[in-house]
C-alpha cells in the first residue's frame, strides 16, 4: 500500500467530502485509514498512476475481500445451520456468493454511487460492483479487523438484504444466464451432448459442450444432460467475466 | 454441535489423554472446548452416532476450516507480497491450500497420528490428513476466535513448514498427479485433445478431454494443449476427491 498522496479521488464524479459522507451511510461507522476505502472504489479501468510509475485500483483489495466474506459467510451458515450437512451449506454459500447475487447485494448497498470507472455499464459491467463490495469488505478488514468487518457484513449487508429462506428454495439458472448474455451481445449459443453408458454405476453420464459462435467456452459433466448444461453454462460465465476484465 | 455426552473418542487408536498431550503440542495453546477438537478428527468413514439418531463426523468443521484458512492466508500474502498484482497472489494462495499441498501440511504437523477413521490409506486416503488439518482450523476459529487461528496457521503451520520461496517457482503438475493416480490404482488414463483456430483473437484455442477408464473424467480449455491437459487433470482429480468421499 503506498503511502504517497496522490489523490485517488481525482477521477472520482463526486467530490470527497460527498464520497465519505456516502461512505459513512453504507458503513454506520466511521473509517480510519481513509486511503484504503477510496482504493476499493477504483475499477481497474480507471486505475491511477503513483509517482513511482506503478498503477494502483482495487483489484488486490478484492482478492482479500473475496476470501474475508467466504469465511464469515461460512462462520454465519454455520451457527444458523447447526443441524445441516457441508453438501447444504457448501450449495448455499454458493448461492450467496455467486456473482449475481453480490452484484444485487452491492447495488442494494450502494456501492454503484461511489465507484470510480471508465468502462459503459453492460450485463457484464454488473460484476463491478460486486468486485468493489469484496474491495470494500479487504478495505474495512485491512482498517478494522475481522470481527468489525464481519458484524458489518451480517448485520448491514445480509440480515439487511438477504431472505435466507429464498435462497434455500433457489436454483442458480446458468444456463438462463448465459443464454440472456448471448442476446444482449448478439452471440450464438450452442449446446453439444453426448452420453455414455457408466457400467460400473449402471447409470447415464452426461457432457456438454458450449460453444459461443461456434468458439468451445466450457464443457460440463452430470448424471442428467440438464446438470451437465448447467455446469457448462457455469463456466462459460466464468469465462466471460475474465475475458470482461 | 450436539451437548451430549458421548464419547467421540470410542474408536481412536490412542487413547483420550494421549489425544489431549498430542493435541496440546501440535496447538502450542490450550483447548477450551475440547470437544470440538476431538470432532476434527473424526473421518466420516468413523461417523459417530448420536442418541438422537443423527451421525457426527468432522465435514463440517471442514466446510468452515477451509474458508478460514483461505482467509488467513490472503492476509498473509496479501501483506508479504504487497507489490504483486491479485493474478500473482491467487496463483500463489492456490499453491499452497491445493490438495497436495495441504496433506504434506498436515502429516508435517502431526494430524496423521490422532485421525480416527476407518478407511484404508491410499494416495487419495491422504486427502483425509489435509481434510482433518481444514476441520481442526475450524475448531480452533470456533474456540479461540479469528485471530488466534490466524496466530496459530501462521507462527505454527506456514512459517515452520512451509517456503514461499520455493513455492513460487513450482507449477503444480496436475497431469503427473492423475497419471500417478492412475497407475496405482490399474485405472487406464485417456486424454483427448481438439484445437479450434480462434477468428476473433487470432491464436489457437485447445480443448481437451480426459477420460479414465474410457469414462469422461473432466476437460479442459488453454492456449495451449498442455494447459488444456492441466485443466483437464486438476478437475479430473477434483472428480476423483469427491467420489471417494
Amino acid at each position: 500500500m503506498s503511502k504517497d498522496s496522490t489523490n485517488l479521488l481525482d477521477s472520482s464524479p463526486i467530490g470527497k467530502k460527498e464520497f465519505f459522507a456516502l461512505l459513512r451511510k453504507i458503513l454506520g461507522f466511521r473509517p480510519i485509514n481513509k486511503r484504503l476505502y477510496e482504493l476499493a472504489f477504483i475499477h481497474k479501468s480507471a486505475s491511477i498512476k503513483l509517482p513511482d510509475g506503478s498503477f494502483v485500483n482495487n483489484e488486490r483489495l478484492e482478492f482479500l475481500g473475496d476470501a474475508i466474506l467466504d469465511a464469515v459467510i461460512s462462520d454465519y451458515l454455520f451457527k444458523i445451520y447447526d443441524n445441516e450437512d457441508e453438501g447444504f451449506l457448501t450449495k448455499i454459500r454458493s448461492k450467496i456468493v455467486n456473482r449475481d447475487n453480490l452484484n444485487n447485494l452491492a447495488e442494494k448497498v450502494g456501492i454503484d454511487k461511489l465507484l470510480i470507472s471508465n468502462v459503459n455499464q453492460n450485463h457484464l459491467g454488473r460484476n463491478l460492483y460486486g468486485n468493489a463490495l469484496e474491495a470494500l469488505i479487504g478495505a474495512i478488514y485491512l482498517d478494522r479487523g475481522y470481527w468489525r468487518t464481519k458484524n458489518y457484513l451480517i448485520r448491514r449487508v445480509i440480515k439487511r438484504n438477504l431472505n435466507l429462506e429464498e435462497l434455500e428454495q433457489t436454483e442458480i439458472d446458468f444456463k438462463s444466464q448465459i443464454i440472456e448474455w448471448a442476446q444482449k451481445n448478439r452471440k450464438e449459443v450452442r449446446f453439444s451432448s453426448s452420453d455414455t453408458f457408466d457400467q460400473e454405476n449402471k447409470q447415464l453420464h452426461f457432457s456438454v459442450d458450449l460453444f459461443i459462435d461456434d468458439k468451445p467456452f466450457g464443457s460440463g459433466d452430470g448424471h442428467s444432460k440438464k446438470e451437465a448444461e448447467q455446469h457448462a453454462s457455469e463456466k462459460a460465465l466464468h469465462k466471460i467475466e475474465e475475458l470482461s476484465r
